[in-house]
């Protein structure tokens, strides 16, 4: 259920009976032969498949993250930690203020989780009756557990970020030798050696795997929003 | 066509024909009887016809602005000014590092305006080979005389926004008094004098009233965007 | 009556007669043939002017603002749209902790408007027992009609700001015809149209015009401070 | 020479043949008998003294600064070191931008004295064709020693500030004991030890003593302004 | 070799025979009964015996980082992550304008790394003629290799924290059970879940074990100074 | 007793006996023939003399201040006024929150002192039941009169901070004439009139001086921290 279907009216009713929300983070960067947008289209798949589920709203995602070493590659645009941390702090505070006093962020991105993870501590211990959670799909146990089940290794822009809703054109067949790259390098360095952009392994996996490793990250989410709720 | 349905390949091919795009600004604020996310839903479908015309890419809009009057109605979420601009600042400067040298902001939200257009020039005084332009599809005089014709006064939340898209719930019929709000009353004041949130007139008009009306703002978008390439 | 006319002993005793202040904020920006500091000095003649009658404060002005689009005409200041919020937060929240829980203020210039009017909100739904007035003399109804009452065009840099007191060399006469600028033109396009810096119409008025201009200016501001009072 | 008692011509004339101007900085805080803005009357006042000498431009001035230990006393307003930081770069880049290359800040409150100095050869450093001067007209050698030549102790708020432009009412005969407060005590202990807000001594001189002591001051700015023409 | 060993013609000389300099980064806070500083110690401990090898200097390192989950244990204080990353940029940009240009950071706290990266490599991005490394010895292969030979598991404030020069009390006998605690549990979560602060695992290991530890470390370290240089 | 020697519940107990803590600001600057680090060793030593006697902690020091005159001397690293600030709040309110309520910042370095000064206020008047004190050793009476008693002049990098501990390398005999210098100019104008870096006067006094102007300033800090507690 997503916040934007909704009026004041209906918000007003929503808090009347719960008061968790999912706000999605992510970035809008290159993500090989994937969509520029996939660290956004796929946690907010995964939630609105696990909110339908536990009835809980999903605000606005926030589309822009923290990217700087890919902005040598076109569509990639990254903020600034200082610029992330204080949209993030003022989205939150502001769901805190509207009643919504248990937020599940549900971060598809990296290179946004130690900044998230940091404000929402900070929000949390500035208003005691909240309780922030953190989930991010691809990290999560039983996501990983589903990756090795089908034998294949997880990395950015492999066929662990393939789905459907993140396909926006063919992809290659065959596997890519994983790069090393300092995780420091430049943008330069990172375009010179990454080339289209995956991490390595495999493009693409069988719908029968996606399949199965989507509904275990469905499952994982679910499980956090129930325990946010307990 | 949408940032998010292309990869880095796409962009980097579009780059090599055009060097426009279109940025999208809004609210997550209540609308009265319409979605909190009119703001968005609006231009954004403004914006896919217009740049459907015109073959422009539109980047991912972001959903959050300065909306500190409607904090008090459940559902709207207000960012500072300051943490507003330094959003928008990194994005457009990302997106002039990327190569978009002619970008139109296409703003919903009043609340955004003046911060917006500030840094829009700021950018452009500093990157001399850049055009930014901004648009407001409500504010245009295509779009307002589009409204003068039908004969209906334009107000916040009444039957201006109410679209196909932005609707979310039966909205009344008749017209509402437009309230008389002082321009900085507190929040608790604008939810006491405003009631519902819209700012008065009608609630809706007809169809066709709606399709001429979108029209006029497609219309004058498509202007903007040529105006930019000239 | 000014703040600086008076010690701390005087403020303390203003304090236990009357909460209101009056903030006049401006800009360094070039006025054509105009005084630099046209909007600060017209604002603060008719704050003068109101004040006198209402017997209340008027705190030192704050001569910067936002006017990104004029730094390519020499005099022209500008401040960044985040110190321009800064400033004004400190300042605001600063005289509330006075004690001055009814503030009014009175903005010379266009560019700090959308600013100033979301801080004002913001520190006053974080102070619910003060109450936040803004006004801007040149777009007031009674303004507006004055001038229309005059059958003088109103633009920036033209005979509607040219009083006695911002005057500081001669006037051409006759009209200019109001450039067209697109409103995020960069500072440089807006030098190349706009020339001497008027944006048309008639460069000044008789005597007669502006007396009865600077009046409806007055009696608007007065009609302000009485409300807020109220 | 005031800024703004000159349009954006004047100025384009003036730096054809100058390149320097005079920023004052000071503060709106108690000063016991005297004008809560004595911090820029009376740099104000020297500057338009010496630069009347020197041809030089005086931009408006910056009226609130750094003065947390006052705020408990009606009518002072401090803004934190960051904001007035803030505001100081934008405005002393802006001059530099507009080709004022040769800067003399001429400050009056010594709060403000560190972030200033800071920010001055920051700007400095990163454009080499600039000169910037820093210029407190109380702490100058020559000014201490007309105050000694009178014998007369310096203190905040007493005789040493007291000007026909400064008083704002009658101050009282005879001499204040210096109070010892800690320096970074709390507003609260300023208030509680300071009493009237001087810091001890005399509360007024004589006429002509006034007159040796401002002369001095003015031809210690004159100075100044000629070494940064050098 | 520490740079606080040196004075400025030291540095002369050192810069121009190498530009690389190692700035560590950690915490001040809690570790059950080690140090409160042990995020420094260890890390600083390690580079002084790899940059003995390689004949690099050390920067002075910054010894508090973003902890906010710490913050209800004596001793911990924690800073936002704004601020985190202001410090971080002028500091690293500051040793880059002085040559240095390339900088190996090596971060002892887990919260800071999100961060720390980000604003390395906008730097590097920023600067093209430089390279900046990151190292953080805990969760380097070799090292996590060296804990697994020694059977032990990794967590924060357990043996693999407890050194020498860490160690500032006498720490328990046995093994303490892992609790679990949600990432972004509240300050006042943490400390009524995790009791004396260590993470589980044995509180010590004999000091053979830790000797070939921290021996791994160093050698990590020396690789990666030596992967900078080439 | 340095807090990085005691684990939290070192600490808190230390709070079950006493609220008052250390914190010791400087830079790392250039001090010609001496450490770059001198201000931070110096006021270090100082206080642990002071802080033995009188059983007081002390916080890990901030080794990194504003010193923009200083950077065109190797090693030189300086952080923007706002930097600074904003980490020394940090710091600060995370001590207040900790339960340390009486604060003596120990700075060894001029230019942090405004902005220093400015935040203790604005905190302390934030929590009305804190104090903060404020030490500068080499600017305490009883320190300069120590200085005075040996007839040696007091300037940056001379004889006064020739300590066994800030002393890395041989220094010169004789007396340097001390340079006039603009208080605001820049690095390299610094460089230009500075040379080695001293300010003047003599390089190095005899240990016995040495060790009574140490003993004035340990002497005076005891004090300081003596009358916090009152």
């Amino acid at each position: 259920m997503l916040l934007e279907d909704l009026n004041w009216m209906g918000v007003e009713a929503y808090l009347k009976r719960d008061d968790r929300i999912v706000l999605v983070t992510g970035a809008c960067e290159q993500h090989g032969y994937l969509s520029l947008l996939a660290d956004i289209r796929a946690p907010m798949a995964i939630a609105q498949a696990a909110c339908e589920k536990e009835g809980v709203l999903i605000a606005p995602p926030l589309p822009y993250g923290v990217s700087p070493y890919f902005v040598t590659y076109p569509g990639t645009v990254s903020v600034r930690p200082e610029t992330f941390a204080a949209m993030v702090r003022d989205v939150i505070e502001g769901l805190v203020a509207q009643g919504f006093h248990r937020i599940l962020v549900s971060n598809g991105h990296g290179g946004n989780a130690g900044i998230l993870s940091a404000v929402l501590i900070e929000v949390s211990n500035a208003h005691p009756d909240t309780q922030m959670g953190f989930f991010e799909w691809w990290r999560h146990p039983k996501v990983i557990a589903a990756g090795e089940a089908a034998g294949l290794p997880l990395h950015h822009a492999n066929w662990s970020e393939n789905f459907t809703f993140t396909r926006v054109a063919d992809v290659p067949d065959g596997d890519k030798a994983p790069p090393d790259i300092p995780r420091t390098a430049s943008a330069a360095t990172y375009r010179a050696l990454l080339g289209d952009g995956s991490f390595g392994g495999p493009y693409h996996a069988s719908d029968d795997v996606m399949a199965r490793y989507f509904a275990a990250a469905v499952d994982a989410m679910v499980e956090e929003l129930q325990r946010l709720k307990a």
